[in-house]
């Protein structure tokens, strides 16, 4: 199935129909299909025993659906606003919750470098609930991207930056997450124009990446709606 | 292993060395117990193919060890600070995240209703690092607790709560985390004081549930550094 991922379940299934992802077929059960009507194309019809064969899941929900992985440009020029940006992000269920991150707090674009994690892999579908149909997620080469942006400042989050209560943070801005276990990776410190962490009180050596995203963004957007 | 857990890997064991937690048994490599010295109580010696046979983990790391579940008693007046509490939380990972979240920010007690995952599962000892040992992790009835503590204001965490940005946060605080679906639970609802949300600018219905907690936590933090 290259070039295509599974979306999964009638939620899922349902925000997809809202996107402008192109769709391959969806498979539902009948009665889904007569809340959903039939006005899409390729929709094919199967009982619940055939739906739980080719779904991923143990208790499957109604509907599947086979979509085209959507082709990204790969030059990015005039980028503006926030943005994050993962740098060898590895854990599925982090990069979906880092979707819902963006889509929450009305960030555009998500970048991702090209040794990160797969995001159409089903874990990543399902943890993103809807907001991968709803933000843009770029695979690209970091380096490039930053050298082409070289006006947008790039925050790189450290377990010891200077702190972001007290930081400046602009409102154009690269919000770079680092790997789980090692961090930035070495080739792109030197893009990095501040370093940036979250302040510690305790004894824990880090916290989760999407956590640490979420209060990262968070605290650029309450800067940004106090202005 | 009634009343036991397991602590799987390398820097887990050793974090576990260093807290109180009443170890059973630590099943190690040779190479590592000659690191760590075998001054502990109960060490035995295995080969790593016998390590991958006691394991969970596809790939062992050097030590497994058995541990008591900590006893907690089921009474709890007089609380103060900043306390995180988790109201039917189902997520695995979540628990571990939140735990971290706790141990980071430097927050003393996480509290779970007896309805919550079980956080001596293997996923979550395993996301939340070395926290497990260091944070008082306490399953009890949340109605008890908040009925003994009525002077500590429960903020409840909401995805239409007043902003955490412009609300009034105190320093003594039971932080109410929601089951991830279905939020807090109705029976909770009377115990309520404030509720608390995230600012939305986006279109995500919500956000992953150890995010929120940590956006939360983090900004009673800010405000009690600034004040």
């Amino acid at each position: 199935m290259y070039g295509k991922f599974l979306v999964e379940g009638d939620k899922p299934v349902r925000e997809l129909l809202k996107s402008n992802f192109t769709i391959d077929t969806i498979y539902s059960i009948n009665t889904w299909q007569m809340t959903v009507g039939n006005s899409k194309p390729n929709q094919v019809i199967v009982t619940e025993e055939q739906l739980k064969k080719i779904s991923t899941h143990e208790n499957p929900n109604q509907a599947l659906a086979v979509v085209d992985i959507p082709v990204t440009h790969n030059s990015f020029k005039n980028i503006t606003s926030l943005n994050i940006v993962c740098d060898n992000l590895n854990d599925p269920g982090n990069a979906g919750s880092i979707i819902r991150i963006a889509d929450w707090f009305g960030i555009e674009n998500v970048f991702f470098s090209e040794t990160s994690v797969d995001i159409y892999n089903p874990k990543t579908v399902s943890a993103a609930k809807g907001s991968l149909f709803r933000v843009k997620c770029i695979y690209t080469d970091l380096k490039k991207l930053f050298n082409e942006n070289q006006s947008i400042i790039v925050y790189g989050t450290f377990m010891e930056g200077e702190s972001i209560f007290t930081s400046n943070l602009g409102e154009n801005a690269f919000i770079l997450i680092g790997n789980e276990a090692n961090g930035i990776s070495d080739e792109l410190l030197p893009f990095v124009n501040q370093k940036l962490g979250i302040p510690s009180f305790g004894k824990a050596e880090s916290l989760n990446a999407a956590v640490a995203t979420g209060i990262v963004v968070s605290e650029f957007k309450r800067r940004l709606t106090s202005l």
